[in-house]
């Protein structure tokens, strides 16, 4: 499935045409951007659709029972949206504040033993990263390192899947736990074999559980068959998903829903709110912890929508791959340009480095005249997103202004 | 300073008319309201700058260096205005989605010793009970009930505070490690002298940590003395501040930031949110966690600067016990009715039985007609509270409904 997706990218129709999504976001009209993989724009409905959320609860509520029904929609369509998106049932999924909310609270309440191993890749995200070092620090865990960055740099992408499973061969032990790996890498922007790892990970005595940061598959890429396949799979709306900032959410294994217990509990982790002695939920909602922004819900909901009205994921990420490619391609005619990738992405993120300039010199040079892209510190290179709407207009200027 | 503060509201002059600020809430205009512990009205120019802010981060950003400084300027804003109110230093506070995170994350990181107790009074919400008992299960502690609701419902205020001290008294014991203790008790609406407890706890052997749920407090009384006095008072926006849901603080102390780790962790967390080996902030960020929805910043703040201009936090609570105290009278001259206090009650909540009625239909049945109270499980009792927009008008129809 993963390869299929990937290969499809090459038959895709020249689109050259911006999509109507883009008329509808007020943060393209006034510049030039590819920072989708920090930030997606949010579409002129959607904020509309969060003022009228907020407008109904006041009508209704804020605090009756007349509101809890439409609250309970809001939050059960919007389970049920993304459920659709993971392929899994909606009790699989807990809403999160954050990519890191649904990354690392499922972690703290899992049955540690002091002899476990974390193996963690290392193009994970420092935050990620920085809550396994804690972990494993307060529950006598040891780390250690899956590394893939150099095998992203050097592998053409037919060969990276079995690349990375042999590198996970090598790295596994009779002690690894738990594996960390980002579906779609955030600084080179290679797709991870998740589904493929998630299998290994099964024949392995102790069945490691596999968390997959999802910050830039979801949205950008389909994430089925990944998060299906992972214990933790967590990502955001605010991204290529194009929702408000403050809201996203995880897609639970069910035996991580039977062995991990809740860490931060507020009543929505509890099955009977009113008491302190009751279970939680069986499901994920046990990972949910008490009031967050519901109207934030419907803006999510509604810029999925238009995305989807757009196309489905994989003709999406066709469009995404026509200007990601169109970027490779015109950055690698340069002398003085190096890509991380050594063929035309899998998705939407361009990483590259240009010999002796200072990428944060580079970033604000272009930020000057309305093109904005982002520095990474590892490596130090700089960062280019493509998203449906970028034209491929956007890419020459980009190409010229560099 | 507590006492003095429940003593001026009996000078309280008659303010019969509705304040302005209740014209400016929707949720107030077609519905006869007092459910403000569960959530505040908002007001229409709180939702206005939010729906501005979104703008302006869409025309500046959303992901590039012409967003960051206003980004960090509607954080600084917040967190200094959330620092005044509680009469700290702004690096004391840490921004928080809800009440739970902020009362429940500093916890987890707390050199606990498997000999500790936690004290937790009998009048905590039960979400915040059910997570001490999670944290006492997975580190050995040893859990103890500190029993307040009776003395509540049996002390006159001008006692109170000497009962409570005495009841900490008997309760505390080497092992005592954390008092768990609302500032303004959800249930019976008593006020507790958290200043006082927190002094004793000083004198204590192993000067053990004080938890304060300040759900109920902050924006309904003045906080000062309790805030800086508590090593975690953790608060929320979008009860009797009338801010957004999904948007809080907690007020940390001095010791608590030096022995507290932090549990969840992203990169808001770290000094240098690139780098995974960075030290967490020395201040209260470390236990912020990553992206949250920074348009209800100004939501928030908008709603505290419209309460401002109704008068101080003393000022305001002399409005809102003009009108608890005309229900609590108008309560107790029925012979159906007994209110959970002796005496009028010191804040705007005002918890009371009526007999022979079930109390989920008495809820059914005034929301049918417009007005809009709750019910509570422990005790088994019907809450209805006033906040500044509360008219004498409104507490008669409620009375006569009743």
């Amino acid at each position: 499935m993963w390869l299929a997706i990937l290969g499809t990218a090459t038959n895709a129709s020249t689109n050259a045409n911006a999509c109507s999504f883009k008329d509808l976001c007020p943060a393209l009209a006034n510049k030039t951007y590819f920072n989708y993989g920090g930030q997606g724009p949010l579409p002129t409905p959607a904020l509309e659709a969060m003022t009228s959320s907020w407008k109904t609860i006041q009508e209704r509520g804020p605090f009756t029972t007349a509101v809890w029904p439409f609250i309970e929609q809001e939050t059960s369509r919007l389970r049920g949206a993304l459920a659709a998106l993971c392929g899994v049932a909606p009790h699989r999924i807990a809403l999160t504040e954050n990519v890191t909310s649904g990354c690392v609270l499922p972690l703290w309440g899992l049955p540690w033993s002091s002899s476990d191993e974390l193996l963690i890749s290392d193009c994970e995200h420092p935050g990620v990263v920085a809550a396994c070092r804690e972990l494993a620090r307060r529950e006598g865990l040891s780390i250690a390192t899956l590394p893939v960055l150099e095998l992203c740099r050097s592998t053409p992408q037919a060969q990276l899947e079995t690349a990375v499973l042999d590198q996970l061969e090598q790295h596994l032990k009779g002690s690894t736990r738990l594996v960390v790996l980002s579906h779609l890498l955030w600084n080179t922007g290679s797709v991870m074999p998740i589904a493929s790892v998630a299998e290994r990970l099964q024949d392995h005595p102790r069945q490691p559980w596999l968390l997959v940061d999802a910050a830039q598959s979801m949205g950008s890429i389909p994430v089925e068959a990944a998060a299906r396949a992972a214990d933790i799979y967590a990502f955001t709306g605010h991204k290529w998903c194009c929702g408000p900032e403050g809201l996203g959410g995880v897609a639970l294994s069910e035996r991580l829903l039977e062995q991990a217990q809740p860490t931060l509990i507020g009543w929505r982790s509890l099955r009977q709110e009113s008491a302190a002695g009751s279970c939680w939920h069986q499901d994920a909602r046990r990972f949910e912890v008490a009031t967050s922004c519901v109207p934030l819900m419907r803006g999510l909901l509604t810029s999925l929508e238009l995305l989807e009205a757009e196309g489905d994921a994989a003709s999406r990420l066709q469009s995404i791959r026509q200007r990601s490619g169109q970027l490779w391609e015109g950055l690698n005619k340069r002398g003085d340009v190096q890509t991380l990738l050594p063929e035309p992405p899998p998705a939407g993120l361009v990483s590259f480095v240009l010999t002796g300039q200072d990428s944060a010199a580079v970033v604000e040079r272009l930020g000057k005249a309305g093109l904005w892209i982002r520095r990474l510190d590892d490596p130090d290179c700089l960062r280019a997103c493509t998203h449906i709407t970028t034209t491929p207009a956007e890419v020459e200027a980009l190409l010229n202004a560099l």
